[in-house]
């Protein structure tokens, strides 16, 4: 294990971390609050550690995906410890644990709160509070270009899209020639957004703080009624950025490569848009309010049904008072999730096709046993690697979400408002149902149970295996051997 | 595919199912219950499609693993219709697809019932609906020795057993040969625990009826309390048999062959009774009611754990008045289901295993890419297929209930009834949580949920890929070509 290397990045990742806070800071300096000054301890705190962690630039050059996998893993953790601290100096959350559940469901794009109550926050908070879901959604793409691929298996398709760009050389120019570009469409979209909702009403502070939000599919709300207070045309946007952010950034990669017809051929983007679609119109019919217009319906259903296959978790209507088939409508597209390749948690919409098409193969191979099928994706052959990663991915998945379900059962809440708790955080959505539903918060929970949410967040957003990889005995017990060696080897050198 | 095998077994099937019919008819004989012409008039039915099936002996002899999911399925399907003719002709469940879920649900050795009191019923009708939880359990047993083992993938490890016996030739005579050691074995504990039953109390029509119930892992009750109105020692010895009819037979199979020391280094029973321990002492801690003795508690807790987890579906209490983690636990214990190799339901232990350590292995393979892994389990490899047709196993399940609780739904029960009268149908245990709980049935169920739940029940009793094979349409066309060919053939043979 690459151990220096791997301090070395997170030596850098809390030094971008304490640059971040100089919107916090700044938002601070505009509005006059005294609570900028949290931030800027925070900031240098953040840049001392980085500092002493990035100090040498480390001489082996050897990272594989165990190393990338601990350091996504860690890198999140760690900007979630530095990133809370602000909240807890400033007493807005005063509880450690509090403040932590809140900026890992900021860095995760969750969007699940503790807050009762956060129209009382003070405004630099509360733009931190947001920043964390934009912050996290750009990291995410990070994580998919850069670690993701390099476990051949899981390789979301996403890689794909670097073919139609120059090649360079070898893998990492290629990864930094497609990150820019994705960066670059990610603060386009943000910033169309936040125009686009100005234009139609919002202060700049709202609409920051909301294409924040819906950019990184996080779902934080500035009001206690989130998105709900706003006019339709503003719903009406909101709706369709969080869809527009759900699907694969390889469609608008290749879009802007000129090739338009590729990009509307995305076998996963046709899929999360049929799906997207029914859902609306399945939920339209069956939650029909006659009091309200047809208008009225519409919106209600396709905001809900693009906040929660997103994951992002806005909302314009308490869903928990829908009829039972509506709301298990949600409950699966939490676990259906967005795109592979966007900012969107869950399990993302290729991996369920792939799995249905695997299912159907195998039923197949019953039928004639000597005709070799393959699973077809995108045009494209699945290797038998990526087919049975995502066999062990739903298993990962089943108990993941039943180990977490029984530790916060002990809270003896109603088994929806548990089993959703953990749906919502795992998939990263934000709100659940019953206690957990977009009127409520996550703060009745037990430190256990919140211990446990913000693992299943972290787990969720990090497509499991990094997160399940820290809780490995083999791997510590690896780091530690190889730190004895190397001192044994240092005090045989000395000895000579 | 071999249409003509498929028709011969089936009408085999038919022959037997009239045969079985003797014992409603005596028993009507004995009791004097005019509902005694419905089944005679019945067995004259199966007797008459049984043979009109079954006339020629195909020569074809080509029987492979298509085709028997096929015969399988068939079979369970066919053995229902006929078995549910005796309750509409009697008028004790006047309608069909009532008729049908009940008799489906005691040959899948499920449970679940449409009756809202049971103890109206004819005592003939009584006998022969405990009686399809035995046959179906004595069904399974065929089907895991005769069918599954075609399926090189899933082979649950039963064939193992085969070794220790004289191997007289090819694979038939063997399965033979341990089908029949089989039987007797599942005969003998059957009676053995009738005779207990009898001893501490029972009446031999009470002792007959919950034998049947324990010994195919079913769960019809006779009364409507269940077991509850029974004595404490009769709740134990229920209890004992139903954790022993869960237990691979294998085991027993071992023994007999003089190898304990083989039996008792099963891994999957260990496992098996490790779960039920620590599940009993989990729900015994927490749903401790200080107005029982702790007698009492440790029995509740004993009964309702090896019921639900054996997918038996007895109830000595209400867990529906349960606190929220127990109640939790017995949803899980619903999905992990009895050992492969027994009559019990669910998903089985052995495939939790071989799945969590398939995971372990996966999270190995980051940390060394290079070094091969293999899943242990019976101090055995498991070769990729298995592990494989585990990931695709989780998969199907998962779509399965999916859909199976989007259509319930649709009759706006609360979630959790919607939810569990599928986890509990799929699994074959037979009651659920709040409007399925112990204390209710599955009567006020939309027709269209019925149907649904019906397919469930059989989907889980055939390990799910035999009764998707039959909705699968390149079956079907297969058919019909094949069919389309052969008169095409005979047209030409004719023409000559």
């Amino acid at each position: 294990m690459n151990t220096k290397s791997i301090a070395y990045i997170l030596g850098w990742i809390l030094k971008i971390e304490a640059a971040l806070m100089t919107l916090p800071a700044a938002t601070a300096l505009v509005y006059g609050e005294r609570e900028g000054f949290a931030f800027l301890l925070v900031m240098a705190l953040c840049a001392l550690c980085g500092f002493l962690l990035s100090g040498r630039k480390p001489i082996n050059p050897s990272f594989y995906s165990r190393e990338g996998f601990v350091t996504t893993a860690l890198g999140w953790v760690l900007m979630s410890v530095f990133g809370c601290l602000p909240f807890v100096i400033t007493g807005e959350i005063p509880r450690f644990i509090d403040a932590l559940f809140e900026t890992v469901s900021g860095f995760t794009t969750t969007g699940a709160s503790i807050m009762s109550s956060v129209e009382e926050m003070s405004r630099c908070s509360m733009i931190w509070r947001c920043f964390t879901h934009w912050i996290g959604g750009m990291g995410v793409l990070v994580f998919l270009l850069a670690v993701v691929p390099m476990v051949g298996g899981s390789n979301m398709h996403l890689m794909k899209a670097e073919s139609p760009g120059p090649s360079v050389g070898k893998l990492v120019p290629k990864v930094r020639y497609t990150a820019r570009i994705l960066y670059y469409l990610y603060i386009a979209l943000t910033v169309l957004e936040f125009v686009l909702l100005l234009i139609f009403g919002m202060t700049p502070y709202e609409a920051l703080c909301t294409s924040f939000g819906t950019a990184g599919t996080g779902g934080f709300g500035i009001y206690n009624s989130s998105i709900g207070g706003f006019s339709p045309q503003i719903q009406w946007i909101v709706t369709i950025f969080m869809i527009v952010f759900g699907v694969n950034f390889n469609v608008y990669f290749l879009l802007i490569m000129g090739k338009a017809r590729d990009a509307l051929r995305c076998e996963e983007m046709r899929w999360y848009l049929v799906i997207v679609g029914a859902a609306t119109l399945l939920i339209f019919a069956n939650a029909y309010d006659t009091a309200l217009t047809i208008e009225h319906n519409l919106r209600n259903s396709a905001f809900q049904v693009a906040s929660i296959i997103t994951t992002t978790g806005f909302a314009t209507t308490d869903f928990n008072l829908w009829p039972e088939f509506s709301k298990l409508i949600l409950v699966l597209l939490m676990f259906v999730g967005a795109c592979a390749g966007s900012t969107g948690g869950g399990m993302k919409v290729s991996r369920m096709v792939m799995a249905a098409k695997s299912l159907f193969r195998y039923i197949g191979s019953f039928l004639h046993p000597r005709r070799v099928r393959r699973v077809k994706f995108e045009d494209k052959d699945v290797d038998e690697d990526t087919v049975r990663s995502i066999g062990v991915y739903f298993v990962a998945v089943f108990f993941i979400v039943v180990v977490s379900s029984l530790i916060v059962a002990l809270d003896n809440k109603d088994l929806i408002s548990t089993f959703t708790a953990v749906a919502a955080t795992f998939n990263n959505i934000g709100p659940g149902l019953n206690e957990v539903g977009p009127t409520a918060n996550f703060a009745s929970f037990s430190d256990l149970s919140k211990a446990v949410l913000i693992f299943d967040m972290l787990a969720g957003r990090l497509e499991v295996f990094p997160v399940l990889m820290l809780l490995y005995p083999p791997l510590w017990r690896e780091v530690i051997d190889e730190r004895r060696r190397r001192k044994r080897r240092q005090q045989m050198l000395s000895g000579q």
